[in-house]
């Protein structure tokens, strides 16, 4: 286990040097989004690392692969880095592992070098996220076996709980990109249609702010797809080829618009308000080592589903935490990543089957991630409050079945040991009620604050 | 009626001085796609005319709303104009129409001056459309309300045809970006997972080619969304000026993978291999002199959908020509936009509602529009054949009640009379069958015809 000469990094740091997660962002020195790596509280930044002669000078020895892709570090997103494939990234990682090493085989360009370490390690707090992708398409699966299960049972039943097509195909829909958002910005409180009391009147509408506002607790994944051919079919043993990396992804979701709008066509505006996402992509490498088993599939396969590796999923520890308005925090839930019955290849090879065109920057996710267990294993508030029939109690004496007005929920993930981690950075939004008017959104002030880049 | 001077422009054609669509396209001169209008069987090249010397010094009189946007042209997408407002849509198709009249009254510039009309005038033949927006994110309503009372009679039963929400809002889903084809673009039969006898086994899948794939007839409506403010709800009654304009849609579906796989989240593969628009965009003024009203809606509206417009959608003949291997042309549908329950500006309302942003470029679909008459007004093969149950006879004894190999589906659709006709131009798509091979797509010799730039 390696250590950084960068201070402070401390033991349970999501970002360790064994990750080194690549984000977009904008620093106080230079606001304009570009990419950098994370690593404890700082960031490294690559376009500045790269925009420096010595380093330029020696871009063949530290970076062959980059030679005449010097501008790919200065885009505002990491789509062109993504496209150079995994070979690339993974060429790129072990030279900044180099770098950043209290053991560095190259000292004098980093390690000793005042003047360049000061412009390119910068705090965290004097730098602010983007997205890091430009998304093309967004799809969001259901493949987290026991939120499915949970779910089918509380609307029909545990005997068809599972739709028939569950366990041959992995179930998803296309979602919105345009409502994709960076963590850290504020969630208003979708309007929408909704029915307020369905056992009573099963048929008349209301107009309102949505008075079931969950969390889904989700993996997302980043596709790198080289312009291999349109419409291409990936094969299933191969699509990890074309996994950039990942995120942790949370499908902000209205149950109330949901409920009422889904038949025939599935949801549409009890979604598409807002999915956040977390800054930083861990990529694909990063997450090999802790690789481990799906959930068992009864069914016997389609050929193009039908994965070689056992070990289709990631080991990677999971909570949710709720804080309230008064700043109080209750872990809500603690659950695993590999409780999926679908692998993320898997979902690849089916998603291209037909002919569908993937692009470089496509997101999916994994669908809501929860345990065997129920209770605070539970990836939604859906399913720890049984649709709102019982009360998550969290800090203090105060209780939830939905998330209420001025509630921040964070999505946290890790992989690894202490001093090792391999983690996501909080997945973090805050919901307000907007007031019902047309015309520019007016945020509150303090979610402004929120959104603020942080200068000393 | 006013005349144009471009010659052989016939009575019947799409593209009459009261159209002037815009598109993108190639030109054999010019094979960078770059933004022209059509004129009968002709284009006028904006780029080029743009660039041209003389009108360049007149440009504040002849296009004062592109002073400083003398590019706008040059792009590879229409998204800029778009995104400049109704006001300089109009303002630009009012002097390109009066440079393009009989009795134009700027002579001098263009149907007087030889060389720039033998630049910018191009017979289309030389030149190639493209997919004529960047399209961000994709809607499908179901808005074409005797499509869905004949499709939910099919599965549902009369009584149920229509699910509660039918009536109380517009029904929508999101669709697939990366696969939105322009017209001609050879279309592949899909692969994919589906019961190939329901009602013997409704369990057990196969993976292979669709055996029952679907065209759907629709409107499309493309948005022009000025940055008035991240995720703005937009107002029924304000969202024709966010309207550009619209185009003909073929959802090309495959019955058999959406019946599987449709349950609980909606359609996916099923749609997402293919969606082919034609291939100029008829702005929204083009439209306005042939409003008409919808289909009655019985229920008491929430007050975000009222519309005080009384004529909420527009008259437009359609024909769907489905034309086999030989070349034989059967007309197999003839119906009207104005089979709608729902408006553009109301579909954009409800988008917009819950905070869901939208952006220049967006497409939505109007969703099957099928006439009241059944049989040849429907919209689709699975209502004409009754999910396969009936033949539908085409030219000679020839049946179908899906579509074969090398037959090509083409939608037409014009408003007007005679001379005057507004009308979009074909949205077509041949169909083939793929050999079942991962790697680079193949496609036939004479679809790759198809696709080529035609030169002399």
């Amino acid at each position: 286990m390696a250590a950084t000469w960068v201070p402070d990094v401390d033991p349970d740091s999501d970002f360790s040097l064994e990750n080194l997660p690549f984000g977009i962002l904008g620093s106080t020195a230079d606001p304009k989004p570009h990419a950098a790596v994370a690593i404890g509280t700082y960031i490294l930044d690559l376009k500045a690392l790269l925009a420096d002669p010595g380093v330029k000078a020696r871009l063949r020895e530290l970076f062959p692969r980059l030679v005449g892709h010097e501008n790919v570090f200065a885009q505002p997103s990491l789509n062109a880095f993504a496209e150079m494939g995994r070979a690339v990234h993974r060429q790129v990682r072990a030279t900044l592992r180099d770098l950043l090493r209290a053991d560095t085989p190259y000292p004098e360009v980093l390690r000793d070098n005042e003047a360049l370490r000061k412009k390119v390690i910068v705090p965290q707090r004097r730098t602010r996220n983007e997205v890091p992708m430009k998304i093309g398409d967004y799809t969001d699966f259901y493949a987290g076996y026991h939120h499915a299960v949970a779910v089918g049972t509380m609307f029909r039943g545990a005997d068809n709980a599972l739709q028939p097509n569950y366990t041959h195909l992995p179930v998803g829909y296309h979602g919105r990109a345009s409502s994709i958002f960076s963590t850290n910005m504020p969630i208003r409180r979708p309007f929408g249609q909704f029915l307020p009391d369905p056992a009573a009147n099963p048929k008349q509408p209301i107009t309102g702010l949505s008075r079931k506002l969950d969390f889904e607790l989700e993996l997302g994944c980043f596709i790198s797809m080289p312009p291999i051919g349109h419409g291409t079919a990936v094969a299933v043993n191969d699509a990890d080829e074309y996994i950039f990396g990942y995120v942790l992804l949370n499908d902000w979701s209205a149950r109330d618009i949901q409920g009422w709008e889904y038949v025939p066509l599935g949801p549409f505006m009890s979604k598409n308000f807002a999915t956040t996402i977390s800054p930083w992509v861990v990529l694909a490498d990063a997450l090999e080592p802790f690789r481990t088993e799906a959930i068992p599939n009864p069914t016997v396969l389609q050929d193009y589903l039908k994965q070689w590796k056992r070990r289709k999923v990631f080991d990677i520890r999971l909570e949710v935490d709720l804080t309230t308005q008064d700043g109080n925090t209750t872990t809500i839930t603690k659950t695993n990543a590999k409780n999926l019955m679908w692998s993320f290849p898997q979902m690849i090879a089916h998603h291209t089957l037909g002919g569908c065109p993937i692009r470089s920057g496509d997101l999916l996710g994994s669908g809501t991630i929860s345990g065997p267990g129920g209770g605070s294993e539970c990836g939604s508030l859906l399913e720890m409050s049984q649709n709102g029939k019982t009360d998550v109690v969290i800090y203090g004496d105060e209780k939830r079945t939905f998330i209420e007005d001025g509630d921040t929920i964070t999505l946290r993930g890790w992989c690894g040991e202490d001093g090792a981690r391999v983690g996501f950075g909080p997945c973090k939004g805050r919901v307000w009620s907007p007031a019902p008017e047309y015309g520019p959104v007016a945020y509150p002030d303090d979610f402004i604050r929120d959104m603020e880049l942080l200068d000393e």
